[in-house]
C-alpha cells in the first residue's frame, strides 16, 4: 500500500478513449511504467474494467478502477462489484468521478469496503464544500475537479487555485490524513507544479495525456519540474 | 455469429456472485464449455466485464457482456463501452436486465450500436408489452423474465406460460427474425422443456446454475430434455 | 376525453423557467385560454407540479403534469404520484421527455396506468426507432422530438422532416391509434402549419412561447396558419 | 424561520399514500395543525408537491416539500424547482430522504439554494458516518434513519440508539449548529421520549401516523411525553 500510495503521485484515468482502449489501453500503461521508472515519480493508471486484468497481468505500476458500484456481492447483472475489479488487479478505485457522480450513502459504502480490502480511493468532488464532507469519509485521497474545467486544458491550479487552496485547508482541519489531488485541466510541468505548490499531492489528469500527439512526451514534461 | 445464435441456447448469466467471479468465473466457463462439447447445446457465458478477457482468452463459447452503457467513445469515466468488451472478448451483451434497467432511449441506442459492430444484443423484458416495444428494436433476442420470479426457483414457463408464450406472439407478429428467450426461475430440465415448448428458442438463467453445488451436474441436466 | 385530444393541439410545456412558475404560471395559462378560445384551437398546458393546482382550479383548459413517476401509492418519499398530479386536476402526463428521460419498463407501467385511469399520456421520443417501440404502448400522443433541436430556434419540421414523417408512417403501420406530435424548435405558425403537413397533429413546445417577449402574441402567430 | 425550527419539532412526511394524497391531504394537515395548537408543540407537514398549495393555502403550521431536484431555472422538464415549492408555500424541504437517496453533489448544491432562499433543509443520513459528512454541508436538521427501520415499527432509538447518539455527538464535534432528528419506526410518544432523551431534538416519521386508524390520537399519543 506505501508504494501506491507514494508521493508526488500521478493518475491517470483512461476514460473510455478509444485511444486508451483495449490494446492501446496496454500501450499506454506501457509508456506510464517507463516514465515512471525513468522519473522515479509515482504514476498510477485507472483503464476501463474490461482492460484492468489486460494490464495489471503485465506491468507493476499501480492500476485503479474508474468506479466501482455500491453492491456487495450477489444478484446485480451488470454492476461492478470491488471484488472483481480486485482480482483483475486493481490496488483501488477512483469514486464519485464528475462523469460518474455517485449517491452519498452509496460513495460512503464504497470507501469503507475498499478500506477493508485494503484498496485505495480516490474520491473526487467538485468544490471546497463537498470536499470537507469528502474528508469525513475518510478515503485514501480527495481529488478536487471542478466540473467546468475538466477537458478544457484550463488547469484548476491557474483558474481556481483558491478551490485547490481551501480543499488543501479543509482537509487539514477535517482529517490530515488525507492527501488532496488536483484534477481538471492540468496537462503540462507547470501545471503539475502549481497544483504541488498549492498544497496538493499529485494529480489526477485524461486528455492531456490520453489524446496527446506524443504520450511518453507529455507525460515525461508533466513530471518534470516536480 | 451463426454459431454464437444458434438454438436452442442457453445463456448463463453470471451475475455478481462471488462464486462465479475471477478465477471461479473462468472454472465455471470451463464447465459451461465442457457441457457444450459433450451435448452439442450451444451455451454462452456472461461474465462481470472484468472477467471478460480472463475468459476469452481461454475459452472459445460465446462470452457476453452483462451490460453496456449507451455512451460512444470519448469522456466518460467509469462507463462501460461496447468497443471495450469487444476488444476484451464479447460477441455481445445483454441489455435490460431487470437489475440493470435502462432508459428506453438508451436501449435503442445500445442495440443499434451493437448491430453496427456485429455484436449480438439480448434485450430482456418484463412483460409482453415491453416485448412488443422490445421487438420493434430489432435485437438478436428477446428474453422475457418476468422479475418477481427471478432468483425465486419458481420456472416462468410453469408460473406465468401466459407470458411467454405471448411474448413468443407478438414477436412473430411485429418481428420474427426476434428470437424469444425464457428466463427468471428456470433451473432443471423440464424448466427448460418447458420454456422450448412454450415457442422459446432457449433461456437466460444464474442462480439455478452459478450457485447450486454441482454446476455441472446442474447444467447436464439443464439440457438434458432439449 | 374528447374534447382534450381535440385536434390540431397545442401542448405548451411550461419546463421550470422561472417565466412559468407559479403567479407567472397562472397568468401564461390564462393567456393560453385567451387564444384557446379566441382562435379555437384546442390548447393544453403542462406546468410544474407544484403549480398543478393554481392553475386547475381557475381555468377550463387541459392541464397536463410535465412527469410522473412509475410508483404506486405507498412509501416512496419525494415521488410523483399519478393520482396526486389527478386530483390537483391534471388530466393526462407528458412522458419520457427528453430533460426526464425513463426506463422502459416504467415508460410501459406509467403508459398503462394514465389510461387505466382516464388520464391521456403524451409519450416523447427522439427518433423513428423509438416511437415504434412507443406506438407498442398504446399511449394518446407520441411527441417526436429529436433532442438536439429542442431548445434551438429550429423547427424540427424544417431540420429533420423525415423524421416527423418516418414517425407519422410508423404509427400508421403499428398502431393507427397514436396521434403523432412534433416538438424541438416550433416557435411560428409556419413552423406549426410545416408540422401539419408533414402528417402530425400538433405540437409540443416551450420555450418559443414561454421566453418570449410577448407570448400571446407568439401564441397567436403560432396557430394562425392552421 | 424561527418558529418553524422550533423543537422539540414533529416533521410528518407524508409519502405518496393515498390516505394523505389531495384532499386525505389536507385532511391530515388539519389534524396536524388541531394537534399543534392543542400541545404547544411544533408539528411540520410534508406533502407531496402537487398537495402542497393545497394545504399552505389553508393552514398555518410549517409546510415542506418531500424532495427538491439540484437544478436551477430553466429548461429541466419534469424537475422539481426549488423556486416553485417555495411558491407553492414550502419552508422548506427534506433531502436526500431514503427512497429519494441523491448525489453528493446535488445534495450540497440543495442545501446551500435552500439556505440563500431562507428555507429550512432537513437532510437525511443512513449512518454516523453519513451525518458527519451531513454536517459538513450546514443543513438546518440532520434526520438520522437507518434504512432497514423505516415502516418497521422497530423504533431506532430502541433497536440502534448509538447511532442516534453517534450522530448527535459527531454533530456537537463537527457542527453544534445542526440540529438531529430522529427517524424510522417512530410512532408511540415512548419513542418520541426516548429519541430526545438520545440528544436528537426531534422525530421524522410517517406510516405511523399516516396509516394509523385515528391519526389525530396516534399524533397526541406522540406528543405525549415530551
Amino acid at each position: 500500500m506505501k508504494e501506491i500510495t507514494r508521493t508526488p503521485i500521478v493518475i491517470l484515468n483512461f476514460k473510455t478513449y478509444l485511444e486508451s482502449t483495449g490494446e492501446k489501453a496496454l500501450n499506454l500503461a506501457k509508456i506510464s511504467q517507463e516514465v515512471a521508472e525513468e522519473t522515479g515519480v509515482n504514476i498510477a493508471v485507472a483503464p476501463q474494467h474490461a482492460d484492468l486484468l489486460r494490464i495489471s497481468g503485465q506491468m507493476s505500476i499501480p492500476v485503479l478502477a474508474q468506479h466501482v458500484d455500491a453492491v456487495d456481492a450477489g444478484g446485480h447483472t451488470g454492476s461492478v462489484l470491488l471484488e472483481s475489479v480486485k482480482e483483475a488487479g486493481a490496488s483501488g478505485t477512483l469514486i464519485n468521478h464528475s462523469e460518474k457522480r455517485m449517491k452519498l450513502a452509496d460513495i460512503q459504502q464504497v470507501v469503507k469496503k475498499a478500506t477493508e480490502q485494503e484498496m485505495i480511493s480516490v474520491l473526487c468532488t467538485n468544490n471546497i464544500e463537498t470536499s470537507a464532507a469528502a474528508a469525513t469519509l475518510q478515503p485514501t485521497f480527495v481529488a478536487i475537479e471542478p466540473p467546468e474545467l475538466i477537458g478544457s486544458g484550463i488547469p484548476v491550479s491557474k483558474a481556481e487555485p483558491e478551490i485547490v487552496e481551501g480543499t488543501v485547508d479543509i482537509m487539514h482541519q477535517i482529517n490530515p490524513d488525507v492527501k488532496v489531488l488536483c484534477g481538471a485541466g492540468i496537462s503540462t510541468g507547470e501545471d503539475m507544479k502549481a497544483a504541488l505548490d498549492l498544497g496538493s499531492e499529485g494529480v489526477l489528469l485524461a486528455s492531456g495525456i490520453v489524446l496527446a500527439e506524443d504520450p511518453k512526451k507529455a507525460l515525461l514534461d508533466l513530471v518534470s519540474k516536480i
